[in-house]
């Protein structure tokens, strides 16, 4: 590997940054990088050309933004894997900045992309010296396999936490900590489902749950999905003797409905009368901009059929892999069994979490997060009309990390999505998250790390000139 | 909670440690401290009362191994809750020290528990300082989802160690980080067993994976093991047309074996004829004490037939959770496929143990814990020797953490293993392994936290007494 000539950044034209940034640019285009080369590191190479570190932080910023580096974390930083010839080096900046190349798998995010908590604003340095306080005591318990049920704190934690947030009442036995929502939906059909047990599950509904439960041999049973959320009613005349049901009552997945309280009510009888199981997906209730939201499917659970789960993966991050399932009173014994032969997440980070609960560090961020989210949407939302004006409806959603534009039927949702991929932005089509139902269509968008109006107006506008093709 | 009276530490005569830990004793006695009770940190304790912290923390640990205390890391320690009245105050200390109360589920490791590592060996501070960078260095990438199939720096680590220490040829594609070696099954019958597919089982074989496997839906086979491993033959007599095979050829879990090179090759011949899987769980090949092991079945694989799987756990701490699967060149998309559904381990971990490679500890450690286990092995084995004579019958074996001594068939090895863990021991009747067969039985024992040949007297006496009823 070479490395640029950095001994002579004498145009004194143009700051030092971009020239920085061009040298980058020939390096690659002209071989002299290659692709999965490493770069030297901000503070090394600053101290090598005697530069400030702002300024070649600056230069990997756009060289990474515009997908030439790809940041390694702790193994540096690369020359993007996925770069291919494709690239002159004659390519003024500017209209390119905040356009990768296609198809670039970026270690990072992409615009857009759902199921994103806001990373910028995550508390880095108290989770940092949290997580390091627990590093630096790990004793000879936390080497062993932890608990598998989950460490102790952590669930005393979350149930405080749900009781005072959820109204549901549940005590630290009844909650297992998982790895995500798919370690939850993995214990519970080692625990209650055979193989071919048949399930409601909503049309559209979530994707990964969706493809997860069919794959371990469940049979779901599609249901139509309205402005009052699941159709209980179609369920009972459909399939009144299915053995559980998947729902995500507070915002449905994808289309952010909740679900109405005569449903709830409804669908809550079923359970009963059929020795149903009922399968909560709470998965981001934390974040609701208008009003109050109704009471979980749980907390009106009197019979022990709601299985209620909920995540860190939207609140913290989803790469810490936590989620937790709160069990009813009855089951404790069966999941303690089935769970033994799962094992467990990392004590580190479950004490952590722990801490982070206790210290009310958790309530503060979701709090901070909820204006945040508020003002985020917003700007989507309002890029959106500005940009797509009837082409696209949004409807308002009481909460959520992501929005569903609704397109007309005549249009393809998902070579709209595929077409806006290509261009390295993250949407989904709708119809990918149908069964069996055909409408409607529409985009779903992630909104959570949009930090301001302008990068909203430059997103939707790269969205648009996609899909115009 | 009272605490004990500290405050007057005045008899002269036994060392202030002993009588810090009499205090405790008798307020745990008394109910001054009850079950649960959190007791204060050794530092604050030794500050009140002006001692050396060595002084307390001296206390403290006859407490917690005699199952008063119990750690609970940053949670700190408290009185350990499954305490009832049955401990008297007046019980002179020494006799009783290293006994535990009956049934204490402790959060640390039992005396001659199985699969754990030599965690007091483990070199804690380099691997605290590793982690402790990845973790200062965390980023947004770190945070998303990592890569499903593992950290890239991570498998190109195991890569070149498997192919240094095993002669296992393979790329850094064909290696997929796994949550321990059940999510490397669960990631196998995922991507290539159907639900009832038959399968060959060692018989006794490893317990865990038996009890996954069957709860998952697969059928076992089960093939008696001799002197020269799982009897291929039996399984070519009796279930030519199963899809897959599990086996343990390097040490057979549990006898400790090795599978012969004749049945070796039968057993590929075997999978190659009818393109049925196998998978080679090679748990503990890093400890071996004599001669050289076979080759792996993977580096004898020409026809792409075998799934390797290996394991931090042994060689670092089970707690990680952290273990790997190779998986043949043609399979390598279709196990992206599905991989992407089981969702990835922390990345911080990945990151640490690819650290910990790249920098040559793993190969000093293993080779540290190779001498280590072997001395340790011998403590134990002398031991069982001299307190059980022809009682208990152990074969040498070239490798492996775990003994297995056989008992005459007259004996019923789980009423002894009942006997011995409701004392406080973790050892495992071999009868527990058995699917089919009925003989032999035995006795595993574990003996890597066996720190000296009086600690292995000890443990074995108390064994012994807890047989002798």
């Amino acid at each position: 590997m070479d490395l640029p000539d950095f001994k002579s950044l004498t145009d004194q034209e143009s700051p030092i940054y971009l020239q920085l940034y061009w040298r980058f640019r020939n390096a690659i285009a002209t071989g002299k990088l290659a692709p999965g080369d490493r770069v030297p590191s901000i503070r090394s190479l600053a101290s090598e050309l005697n530069l400030a570190r702002g300024t070649v932080e600056a230069a990997y910023q756009i060289l990474s933004s515009e997908g030439y580096l790809i940041g390694r974390g702790p193994a540096g930083t690369i020359v993007s894997p996925q770069l291919d010839g494709r690239i002159g080096a004659t390519t003024p900046v500017g209209s390119s900045v905040l356009r990768r190349p296609n198809q670039v798998k970026a270690s990072g995010t992409r615009p857009l992309q759902l199921g994103l908590p806001a990373l910028d604003a995550f508390p880095r340095k108290t989770w940092v010296r949290l997580a390091g306080r627990n590093l630096r005591s790990m004793n000879i318990g936390d080497m062993v396999n932890a608990d598998s049920n989950g460490y102790e704190p952590l669930r005393r934690a979350i149930a405080a936490y749900l009781a005072v947030s959820r109204g549901i009442a549940c005590t630290p036995d009844q909650v297992f900590v998982t790895a995500g929502y798919r370690g939850a939906l993995e214990l519970i059909r080692r625990t209650l489902f055979q193989h071919g047990d048949t399930g409601w599950f909503e049309d559209p509904g979530y994707l990964h749950a969706r493809r997860f439960l069919e794959d371990a041999g469940m049979q779901l049973v599609p249901l139509p999905v309205d402005d009052d959320g699941l159709n209980v009613e179609a369920g009972l005349r459909h399939a009144v003797d299915a053995r559980f049901a998947v729902v995500t009552p507070t915002h449905q997945s994808p289309s952010g409905v909740a679900l109405s309280l005569p449903r709830r009510l409804a669908l809550l009888e079923w359970a009963q009368a059929q020795r149903a199981w009922i399968v909560e997906d709470d998965y981001d209730s934390e974040f609701r901009y208008d009003g109050r939201p109704l009471p979980p499917l749980k907390s009106l659970d009197h019979g022990g059929r709601v299985l209620y789960a909920g995540t860190f993966s939207k609140v913290l991050y989803p790469g810490l892999r936590l989620a937790y399932l709160v069990v009813p009173e009855q089951e404790i014994g069966k999941f303690r069994n089935s769970v033994a032969q799962l094992g467990s997440s990392p004590v580190l980070f479950q004490a952590t979490v722990a801490d982070f609960m206790e210290q009310g560090h958790f309530a503060r961020h979701i709090k901070k997060m909820r204006s945040l989210y508020a003002a985020r949407r917003t700007y989507l939302v309002q890029a959106l009309a500005q940009v797509f004006g009837e082409l696209l409806h949004v409807p308002e959603r009481a909460g959520g990390i992501h929005v569903l534009g609704y397109l007309k039927p005549k249009y393809n949702d998902k070579a709209f999505a595929a077409a806006a991929n290509a261009d390295g932005l993250a949407v989904m089509a709708l119809s990918e998250w149908h069964i069996r139902r055909r409408s409607p269509i529409g985009l779903l968008m992630g909104f959570a790390n949009i930090a301001t109006p302008e990068q909203a107006l430059q997103q939707v506008r790269r969205l648009r000139k996609a899909l115009d093709g």
